[in-house]
């Protein structure tokens, strides 16, 4: 029987997703688990993979048992078997053709930015902090840009096995609310696309911060999105910061 | 000077406020921090004390400083010497005569409760988790009944140096919450009184938590509220549900 595996994890004391020999981490907790329940070594397979401290309300994950199991026995077992940093939230029997990665339509991230003098130690683990004004209008005005169809070399991690590096961006919002706990405004950056490259999320928005905070404007995105050229203020956003959100399928 | 300063903690990596010999404590956390910027031994009040693995998003402390430093400095100083667990949100300077603990009028407490299937991650360490039907309604009904003036000698710990044992409850509400995180609801106990005792807050939780899953009736609260007779369903919540969230003064 093929599942189909909703997970959630708190990234920040894993090695990210992909198995690495002995390090922690995410996909080799839940084969470790997975393996113990069929008796016999089991891959499970995600949608992507998660950078180290990168954390998922969302992720999706498949694999095919031989051995005969409700989807509700299947979540309690693996659940009894795994850190309590990840949790199965739900497990649905799918298609024999179903696999987490390929059947993968799109993706749902979320960047958090605690935008307050003191970072509240509730939000340490699961949002960047910059103490600095950040204007949202300026902000919203970049995010336009970056909607459609591009290359986005300029937004990824330099080496990459990745050939193809096109992807298109459907939604790009920056929202804020204001958290109770931190006592102060949380803004949001909500990426929706076909797929991301590596650290696409997190440099799209350090080149965000860096307009919100006004060290650019909208002609240095453009160059960077149209020509490939990265201007220096655009960093890498801290991995504490990103969460996956949810993955799409047909 | 007499300072006062509001802090926020996550309890899980501390054995409580209070000092006790090696043990990382937010009271010894912050006198060390102080004492290092005294330039000698300096003891910080707190409003009161709280136990091991309780957070705090609006402890209230004072402290008194023969240096002369500005609230802001003051602020990044303490923040810069303590672990980023534990934060001064703010730093005020008050009359010498204030005093956190002895000029404190009333304390918040909120207890959470994630009533969900399964423990989202993102919440375990700052909330309780119970996937059982709870009734909110019944929880409402016998919430009432804890309000005013009573003896808590049946809803506090067995040993305890208090001698008045006599507080009064101004208000206690059950709220729930979709978390949009978790997925699911996230019930709040709130309760607001001139003063807590050990163990008070995680008692009267544990009392509605039994009501709202039918194993209490309002009578064996009442008999506990009345006649000090606690039921032997009236677990003690555990101790990572609570947060103290504010701390009141004239």
């Amino acid at each position: 029987m093929n599942f189909k595996l909703t997970l959630q994890y708190d990234g920040t004391d894993f090695h990210g997703w992909q198995t690495q020999g002995d390090l922690r981490t995410v996909q080799g907790e839940l084969t470790k688990a997975l393996s113990l329940i069929e008796g016999h070594p089991k891959t499970v397979h995600g949608s992507g993979r998660t950078d180290a401290g990168v954390h998922a309300e969302g992720q999706v994950a498949s694999v095919n048992l031989q051995r005969e199991i409700t989807c509700e026995k299947l979540r309690a077992a693996i659940n009894a078997n795994v850190g309590k940093d990840v949790r199965t939230l739900s497990v649905e029997e799918v298609p024999d053709d179903f696999h987490a990665r390929y059947s993968a339509r799109g993706k749902t991230y979320v960047y958090r930015i605690l935008n307050t003098p003191v970072f509240s130690p509730f939000w340490s683990r699961y949002a960047h902090h910059d103490a600095r004004h950040l204007d949202l209008d300026r902000m919203r005005g970049a995010a336009r840009l970056f909607l459609g169809v591009h290359d986005w070399t300029a937004f990824s991690a330099a080496q990459s096995d990745v050939e193809d590096r096109v992807r298109t961006i459907a939604s790009l919002d920056v929202e804020v609310v204001s958290d109770e706990r931190a006592k102060g405004p949380l803004l949001t950056i909500t990426a929706s696309a076909n797929g991301f490259l590596r650290y696409m999320v997190r440099s799209i928005t350090g080149g965000l911060m860096a307009v919100g905070r006004g060290d650019l404007d909208n002609e240095a995105i453009e160059e960077a999105i149209t020509h490939g050229r990265r201007h220096k203020m655009i960093a890498t956003a801290p991995s504490c910061g990103l969460t996956l959100l949810s993955v799409s399928y047909d």
